[in-house]
């Protein structure tokens, strides 16, 4: 799987929140574009948020087309207009409707093919929602932009020998069991499939899915959910033809060893994918949207006020989610 | 801290289930005694059991004091008697009756003192049940031999550079947050605490505790028992005099460069503390259970009866165990 295709059109990069350290992590990673061999791409957001944060080159673009000829010598970019103040570690809600014009922009131009796909900076909650946004996350507006319903989209957590897709997200943990059903499992890990042939050229996809419970319920004796829920999730995707081990003990399923046999993990809630992704590779995980049309992925961090500005924010994970897009974009384009 | 000191007693070793893994592998430990310096050590089990899985050689002794001085040639063995057939891999009612003896002798011998402690081979569950066994598990049934009510026990898995204790243990996943009170976490908190000073000759440990919801429950958002539980709890804690921190966001406080920062993790549920113990030390886990007035520590396995009789177990959570309960004896013994 080649890195970059520099025929393909660029990657578009979201800055995220302007007062958190999307514009730092995009420009670092762009100062960093040849050692990681990344494909082309351009930022999308307010100028004054780099220059806050960054002396190297930008070098502003009307067209994504633009963006190739420019990215050897200067950070493309994209304007959005914040017509707010811009201080870092400071949000306000100018800002946030900068990033949400912005992502809005990014999925636009990706949904056309003016751009390969969609690399997300990290956004605000608590901003978004102030301003009116109603989504959990990005990754539900993305999906509600391009048209796909909720249940039909999977959010995986990538590193370099482990994918994790959760079946529920932010809820909490008490409310996760009402919240399991065979058709979402089945959907989302639908989803998950489809994605690692299209976007990472895994032809026979392996999913290994996660039990609810201690032991995966140890029969029954520790939690009925697997016999009711996850086991005919299983059957019905092994009856459509996919290659699905579980319900698994999620204790001993993410060990390395054990890792070699599966594609990915389905898991049933937030923090059974999240702990061991984040506790093997903490500062390099990548989300993956699976269930689109297009091609999406952010770093798995969020905008941490407490450090933007300080320039000590790390672009390790910005640039891994810049790289996996460029290789997945690469994937569907030789499909 | 010494590894071992040969003027204090053995340590009494159960062979746990005699048609399970536990014979193979404290004979494979005794077998490695040397290269990792393990405090003297005698089981306590049937003979066939080791005899059906082991040529090394063995001897029988009547009395622990025997053990020091033939532990350098052979394997020093207490002798319970186990009625039925031996056959690995095939547990019958005689055995979990023969497993269960052994427990309690050796449980007699440390109380008593004649050990320095205890170390227990895996059990069946399914079989204990079937001879009247009520307990949830060795651990329940020795804090009951111990006189010590269960909310004052905790159960610590350690590995080299992590030590996690789940507040609550086998459960169904929905009945968790039912199961958590102020009460319980402060009991379990307290008996980790004091544990890390006695046995691990930690002088002020530092508790970093979990919370139960994604993100810690973002402030109430994603759930509220951080707020009502998890929370108060900690500050009664931190009236003790104890360090703590938290709740902290369950999937970011278990990488490695957030576990310098404590020396125990407090988990709600099983597999929040299970996870990133057994994704990262897979097969080197160990069981050690503070608040007991004896000091108890078990492989992090199960009787593996699907292996139990090729030879191929690994011995290394056993040898993990062995040199952990010798560590941790050298340490009360010199406090």
């Amino acid at each position: 799987m080649a890195d970059a295709d520099h025929r393909l059109p660029p990657l578009a990069v979201s800055l995220g929140d302007p007062a958190g350290i999307g514009p730092e992590v995009v420009c670092k990673a762009w100062a960093m574009r040849h050692a990681h061999r990344l494909h082309p791409f351009f930022a999308i957001g307010d100028r004054r948020s780099i220059e806050a944060v960054w002396d190297g080159p930008t070098r502003s673009i009307a067209h994504p087309a633009e963006a190739a000829a420019i990215f050897d010598t200067a950070l493309p970019l994209l304007q959005v207009d914040d017509p707010g103040d811009i201080e870092p570690g400071r949000p306000n809600l100018a800002g946030a409707r900068c990033a949400l014009d912005s992502v809005e922009l990014a999925v636009g131009l990706a949904r056309s093919g003016a751009a390969s796909g969609l690399v997300t900076g990290p956004v605000a909650k608590a901003q978004l929602y102030a301003i009116g946004f109603t989504h959990p996350g990005q990754t539900e507006f993305i999906a509600e932009r391009c048209g796909v319903a909720a249940e039909n989209v999977a959010m995986m957590l990538v590193g370099p020998d482990l994918r994790t897709v959760p079946i529920t997200i932010h809820m909490p943990l008490a409310q996760v069991a009402d919240h399991l059903t065979v058709e979402l499992i089945v959907s989302r890990a639908r989803a998950c499939a489809r994605g690692l042939v299209r976007d990472f050229g895994i032809s026979e996809p392996r999913l290994a899915v996660a039990g609810l419970n201690p032991h995966a319920g140890e029969g029954g004796s520790l939690g009925r959910e697997e016999l009711d829920i996850i086991a005919p999730a299983i059957a019905e995707l092994r009856a459509e033809g996919l290659q699905v081990t579980g319900p698994l003990a999620p204790d001993t399923m993410f060990h390395a060893a054990a890792r070699v046999h599966y594609d990915a993990a389905i898991c049933m809630y937030h923090d059974q994918a999240l702990i061991p992704l984040k506790t093997l590779y903490f500062d390099i995980g990548v989300n993956v949207t699976l269930g689109l049309p297009l091609l999406r992925t952010a770093p798995d961090h969020g905008t941490a006020f407490g450090i933007a500005g300080s320039g000590s924010a790390t672009p390790r994970a910005m640039i891994a989610a810049i790289a996996l897009a460029g290789r997945c974009a690469v994937t569907r384009a030789n499909a």
